[in-house]
Order: C-alpha cells, then structure tokens, then sequence
C-alpha cells in the first residue's frame, strides 16, 4: 500500500468514534479518566482540524456514537469491566448531555452518523461496513475515543472487512498512560499507517486541490 | 426443539420487521404492493395481537426499524432491484409520516427499539444479535414486513446466530401473493417452526400464566 | 450499475456454492429431492461452462463448500427442519464421497476452495467477504446449489456486505419446483442482476479479449 | 457475573488460538518474536494443563487455527504491517510443519477444530460463535497465541456476540514485552475475568467432580 504518497478523496473516509462530552468534555462521565490525555494530546483540538481538512477535501465524515437505556443498564446479563464502568456512570445514557456530540464537533452538511454501536465497535451493532461500501470507500481515516477501546476495535474490525486502516494517533487518547501506550502499541501491528493530525490533514488538503 | 409444548418467558423475545406506516398503513411506499395481503391476512391486527400477549406474558418486544437518509438515496452506489424501489419512492425517509411506526403499533413500556437496518437484516447493520444474548434470549418468535425480504433476512441471520425461530404466517405478508409464497416455501425450511397469531398468542398466554 | 454492458474481470469473481456430490451426483444425500432440477436445468453441465469461462477471463473462481462432522451431527442443538433432514442424512460428512466436489468440477488452477459454510452462508461462518475484498472484487457471479437456501442466503449476505451479485439462473435449482420458483421470486429483488449461464459465458469471454 | 464461584460445565468451553508450530515451537516462523515469552511463561506447558483439566472436566476445547496459502501470500491487496510479516515469513502457510498444531497439543475425542480464520479473528472468518451457540456454550475460557493480536481480536469479537471470556493470562504471550504488557492492560477493560491456568485448572477440576 502506497498510500504515504497521497489519498484518494472519492475513496477515503474519514471515521471518527464516540466524540461526545462523555469523552471530549469536563464533567464527561469518565473525564476523571481520559481528561489528562485529551487536554495534552489536544484531541478535541485536532478533531476538529481533521473534520475540517476532510470538507475541504470533500472527504465525507462518519461518526460512529454510543449511546445506552435506562433498560439497556438494567437488563443487560453479560458485562465486562470496561461495560459496568459505563453503566455504573451512566455514560452515554440517550438523551443525556454527555451523550450529546461535543459542541465543537456538532454534525455538519459533510457529517455522516452512524447507527450507534452498542459494543466497543460499530462493525459488529452498526453499519459502518454497509455505509462505507456504498459509498465506494476502501480507506479509513480513524480517529476518536477512547484509544484502546472502541477506536482499537473499530480499527481491528476495519481490517477483518478489508478496508485500510490510518490512525491519526494524536486524535485519540485511552484512559491513562498506560492505556493510550497499549493502544499505540497494538496500532503498530495492525493499522495500514500511523500518522499524526497535522501530517493527514496537509496530505488531505493536498488531494483536494489535485 | 420440542418448544411446542411451551414458551420460556426468560429465554424468549418477539421481534417485529419494519412495523412502519410505509408498509402497514393506506397511502405508504408500497401499498399498493402489500396492501390486499396486509388487509386479507389482517397483518396489523396480528402485529396488535402477538404484541399484547408478549406483553402479558412479560416477553420483551423488539423493533427492528427500517429508515434511510436524502444523503443515502443520492450516494448509495450499489442497488439492487429492491433498494431501486425504496430509493425511487423515499421509502423509509428518516422523519417522514412513511417511516413512523403504525400508529396501532407505536412503542410502549414493553418495547425495545432497535437500531435500524440499512439492508434488510438488521443482524448485519443493526444491533439484534447483541440485544438479544445481553438478554439471555434463545428463541425469537418474528413476524412483520414483508414476508420474503426483510423478514426471511432476519429468519436466515437468526439461524446463523444460533438462534431458534418461531415463525408466525399470519403476521406477515409480501409484495404479491408470488412472493408470500416464496416466502412461506423457505420458511418451511428455514424456520424451527411456523405458527399463527392465535396459536402463540395462546402459547404466551399460557407461559405467562404459570 | 451498468454492469450489463460489460465484466471487469480484475474486479468481478465466481462463487459456486457447495458444488458436492450430494447435490449434483446421482446417490447423493437429496439427489431425491434435487435430482431432476440438476437433470433438467443442465445444473452441472452450466456449472462446467461458466467455469471454463471464467477460467479463460481470469476471472477467480470461488468454491464455497458445506461440511458437517459427526460430533456436529450429534451435538448440535438448534436444528431447523433443513437441518434435521441435512443431519439425518449424514449430508455433506466430512471425508464421505457425497461431500466431495463432484469429479467435473474438481478445483484446478484459477479455483480458490473457501472455508466450509456451516450455516447455509459463508459469509457467517467463513471467509467469502475478506477473501474477495483482499483480492478486489466488488461483482460476484453466483451459482451452484441449492437455490433457495445455500445460495439464496448468499446473494443476501452479499448484498449485506455491498457486493453487486450477478445470479446464475440455470447454474442452480433448487429442492423441487416451488422451492426452485421460490429463489427465482427472490432473485428478482435482490440480485443486482439475473443471467444466464450462456449469456455470462458470453460476456466473460468478450471481457477477456479486450 | 458470578463466575469466580463455578464453571458451568454444560455451558462453557476452552478456545484455544493459534496453537501451532509456528508460535509455540523452536525453529517456527516467528520464534525469535515469540519464544522468549513462551519459555518464560511456560505457554505450552499451561496450554497442555488447561486442556487436560478441560477434559478431565467433559468441557470441549476448540482451536482456532490460522492458515495461508501460497496464492493468498501473492495475491491478498489490502495488507498491515502484521500482515506482511506474516506474508514475508509465509507463516502459517497450508501443508507446511509451522502450520502444523505443536505436537504436545495434537487434538484428540475432546478437540474440535474450528475452521481457519484469515484475519486476526475467528468470529470474522471463520465459525465460532454458531459451533459455540449450537452447544450451548455461554463462558468462554480464551487462551493460545498471540496475546494482543489473535487472542485479543477473538476476546473482543467474542464480548460483541455476548459470550463472557475467561482470559487465562499465562496461557498465552505476545511478540515481546511491551506487546504482552499492552494485551493484559486491555484484558483488564474486556475480559469477563483474569485468572491463571493453575487457578482455572483447578476450578474446572472442581466443576467435574460435583
């Protein structure tokens, strides 16, 4: 894969997870955890550069969201650590202003939204793969929270339907150090590229003005 | 799969395919496709039926929505003969009267809306594999619209989940008698077992009631 | 999509489904049921040209088989009524002689043998999706048996995962005159497109000579 | 989830990933990646105890191999860097002895092989999750190779199809320190529970004598 050497905009998407206040915002349900990460790596800063890079190059964004029920906390039988965190948070709870999309990132005209994912990946309770193929895409710009989690499992689920896969390393963080370091380790083995927000938007504004 | 003799209330779920207005209610998409079947087979009335006796019997109903976007009729690139349709007519338009669920079926305390489906089985764009086992739901009683499209995609998927499948005829129907047959032939097949609107309604009656 | 006027064979595969003895030998497990559709349509004879044809198109050809082992026979625990018949039968037994290709469709060079189906499509329980996505394909050409159930479960989940499906229509039957009309009621809605194996074979070979 | 207090027999089973040449034994292809770790951590050792306390227990185990063919090295488009180490070293190649299971894990009555996966996960590829369901199985006891590219893929696919996993941390190694560090920090957010195979060993033992 030469992609280092350029994108092509009719092929490329650029999928962006979970960039709601629960992650991207003070008083988030789980600040406490990724906020140190979000403010150093500047995420929300660089999110929107992307966002941005990506219009210009006529790019379409997906964002691929979480949200819960009240009945989804009470009922669901099988929960992982990472899961009775939520639920035990409340995080991403529908209707609620930490499920809300960061104000910085609000949907705009070039904003695809996806079903939400219920588990850590969309591939597997969304549409991604179906919404991406549709559109002739067959390389993902990933990016989003949190780095080990769902964005890790969105870039390995990626890879398992045969899309390739560039991290924008600096627009994701996991919940603490030593989880972001997991995530960048596991990036190296699996991601088709790792690059950083500055490096991919110049490379996308470059092929809009092919 | 002796599941004749009785329903286990914990280990069962009703799920009900695009209970929507373009579907089941006079001057939707397709009526003028489905409307004699949905009228002859009284399809709404059964939707009304199976629901209230899952409801007594403290089965959980789950929605499993149909909805596209303007975005998605203008860029989808890969139709086939039935996305053509939808897409010609705005079947399913997102915030459209078309898309609401049928007044008669709208959503109570007992129902779970899932997430919608893009193709026509929401095991591969939607949420119901997950939603179920969360649940520790074994077998699906399935019914809704239409017959040998959305509703056998959602019969075969649950069998590749390992799910069991009650069939109920009555509350389903498809575009033409041609393809009602059609889609009771692979039922025949396909389904664990194929029932009536009266007879599982009487079979959850009575589940509940022990 | 405008396929008709044209094949791009580095972009289009082949999948023959479950292309075993037990379905298009004379003794195989339902040669009962299926024999005279097999006889009638030239089912094997088909088979036998659009392979060649593909072959001379260097076109892939896929091979998506249907195993069950005797443990699987004996301790699976949700059978449906297509199931129980393939079980009671010791169809498709690993390492019988009704669970090898039938000897005219022996794989050869431009022949890619998938992981085996264990429901009736690959695409849950194989590799069909990465394998064509890892070598570019975005049309199949689908044929083989049988065809409301194996290879109807295919074209959906194809379609599920954005692939344009080109339906064989006399390379497959199916298990007797309803269920052989079912799939072609089927076909008809969700297929991109319904050939024949003539016209195909036709339109391979003009691909390969431009 | 209470499963510190027993294993369900009935329920569970042992899923073992990649137990091949080509991780556990000298001379396999990525030996100089691997070994340190599986010496250290004495995996082949544990892998045997695991799988006899799950025999010993009438708990079934089930492989999930890996395998390439020469076609595949040659022909596959869409590779990441784990991919093309695989490819350069034709690691897991069919027919090859570093494609062989190690011969202290050669499957026996209680050994069911699952089919190959292609990507880093079975549930992709392959057919876990519908062998599982068709037993019964609810509580997976995930070991093999390697920590955080196959096994982890198989932990997080199998939370999404609503198994819980029981990670047996030193059943399993990744290629080099850092790498085993980052799989055990994301078993800390995704496995139902960490435990050692001394630990589950004993417990499975347990389950067998009540």
């Amino acid at each position: 894969m030469a992609m280092e050497a350029g994108i092509d905009p009719s092929r490329t998407g650029v999928l962006i997870v979970d960039p709601q206040n629960d992650f991207l915002s003070e008083g988030g349900a789980v600040w406490d955890l990724v906020g140190n990460g979000v403010k150093e790596t500047k995420v929300l800063e660089n999110l929107v550069e992307l966002r941005e890079a990506a219009r210009a190059a006529h790019v379409p964004v997906f964002y691929s969201p979480h949200y819960y029920t009240d009945e989804e906390y009470e009922r669901w039988q099988h929960l992982n650590p990472i899961d009775e965190l939520m639920f035990d948070r409340k995080m991403f709870q529908e209707g609620s202003w930490g499920a809300e999309f960061h104000p910085d990132l609000a949907p705009d005209e070039n904003t695809r939204v996806l079903a939400p994912h219920k588990g850590l990946s969309n591939f597997w309770t969304g549409d991604t793969s179906l919404q991406l193929r549709q559109r002739g895409i067959q390389t993902i710009i990933l990016a989003g929270m949190s780095a080990n989690l769902c964005v890790e499992s969105h870039l390995r689920d990626a890879t398992e339907n045969g899309f390739d896969v560039i991290m924008v390393k600096d627009a994701t963080t996991g919940p603490g150090p030593e989880a972001t370091q997991a995530a960048y380790t596991n990036y190296g083995f699996i991601a088709s590229e790792i690059t950083t927000t500055e490096e991919i938007a110049n490379r996308l504004r470059g092929a809009s003005s092919r």
